[in-house]
């Protein structure tokens, strides 16, 4: 159970009512998912967190399957479900199939394994690794 | 300072010799950088971890580039120096640009900041992100 | 489950015993929770965490609100379920409003994306912000 | 060495250029520090970002000092060097003395410390902290 | 719910299937557990990960059961439930007793601590700790 | 430069004195460490720091050696600088070996590893890891 209730669209004030119209819009879905209702409580945070999902998320520089990826594979070190769970859905949505899954997967538990060696024995960074500005 | 002193290429046996010369083979470079000469005081760890580096970062389901940029990711969340320079500098091998590191560490801190506000809400997975077997 | 047995007060011993009294008398409530009985079977680590327990989170040049809050921020940093539930009650005993909780969790975000930003591109610490002694 | 090359207001665009100068107006400084300058290869993020902080940080229902230090201890958690240089200097500009860092740096501590007691453990979470809606 | 679909012994592919039989054979126990399950949809990985796990956990410098503890206390660190009920269960086939668990977990719960301590304040690090090679 | 001043021998008051002492009786060294120095500036934390160590890594069910190990995973896992540094010597000076060393974080790089693995594909929990009580 969450912290605080979760806000369900017909209780929300007009300015919540906005955010989950964008979100429902943008995603063309029919309800909005159970952190947005949670964090519908702190409306100045469901706004900006819900434009900075938005903003960044959209294909750029990076084509937002990539992007998805990137979000499961911080949600997976950092142990979080609801964020593996929602993201790899939405990965999923942009057409990650399961040997992508599994791949963003090794990758994320190598650079963990790797992470790991370098730090612990304190491996200093080469010279040329580092930028000549 | 490192842990344990680098194993430089004259000084290496014959079995971290030829994990050298892979390496650089494998990566067309004239010589390994500093992990390689770290992880060298343990022969097995230096074999079994570039082989899967090898295994792992080749072009599969996922391509190169975005493997490289899901290890900066990563490294970005665990706060890891050395890994952070090294991929970086791989990703920038394989293409990326500074517009895609930007997007890369834009995702990771976002990723980082909604993982926090998931977990410190405590917000219930939604069935419909679960799979259904 | 735990991986032990949680301690309940008619089975425990007399140091276990005298560690629950002091923390019921001392929160004014009339059983210890989940945290304490099951630390219970390491009576050693219970009596030393109790105490320090009981002296940091004291007032003292800060109040004890601002310390559940920081307790908070770092459970949901962590991940930590069961403390971040039980940190949460605890601050709300001290006053913390939902509006003071969506605000330490606002906070506790922007840290953990402005934390990968900064480890992220490796930003080199300004002299201006050390200390000169 | 950060791993794209610094900014200079003399050297920055007009997007850049205005949110320097609302750094420098809001925190009344001559100058902005590292952070902003390295961001600012992204002017999309930087924008973002500073008014997230200008936003978040502001006194609302925690005051300026208390959500300073919610920053130091997260930044302490996390490892992040910069972030806790940085936000122990704003955090004593807000008037943090040595002794409230250091129960800052205390309660951060003991929950890092309780943390990992309760994962560890596996302890289940009390009925009692739960909220009932 | 795992995010991909468990993969039986019965209908395991061959790859699979002699990963499983080597797994049993090797802990003398009748079925595989479902973290072996789960990696089987991406057999390589399955193979590799288990070969690791033999070699490295394997009785050599340091023997079978100190070896499964680190596992548990990196686990606790991390918060990884599975890696902590699954870990704690082969420590305790090592021998270790409750009494040990308690001072794995003590031990771990204090580095977690004096960690943030030690970051917080940034200790500089004493030259008598670096090695001079 | 740690964030506030270590304090040195000759400047310090009496209570910090009398911790110094026992940190140079108990471990027969002539001088204290910059972490002891750095935590003077709050002498309860020092003296409660102190205490907890002395207890917890003294041998018991487990041997000190063993201790420090745990102590050194927990540290790479965190990417501690400081207590990777202090804690490989410490457990140096306990007898750890080279050969040793790389077991501890061959093991710590492996569990990090799968912690992913398992938190990444969200994999349930075997009942036979449960314990049934």
């Amino acid at each position: 159970v969450s912290l605080v209730k979760p806000v369900e669209y017909a209780e929300a004030n007009p300015a919540v009512k906005a955010v989950y119209d964008d979100i429902m819009a943008t995603r063309k879905v029919a309800a909005v998912n159970n952190f947005w209702k949670v964090l519908a409580h702190d409306p100045d945070t469901l706004k900006r967190t819900w434009e900075e999902v938005k903003a960044v998320m959209q294909p750029a520089a990076l084509d937002a399957l990539t992007k998805e990826m990137i979000y499961v594979a911080v949600s997976a070190t950092n142990g979080c479900e609801y964020c593996t769970y929602s993201h790899t859905a939405s990965a999923r949505k942009q057409g990650m199939s399961d040997a992508m899954l599994a791949e963003v997967l090794a990758v994320t538990a190598l650079a963990n394994k790797t992470n790991r060696l370098a730090n612990g024995y304190r491996v200093p960074v080469d010279d040329a690794f580092k930028p000549d500005f």
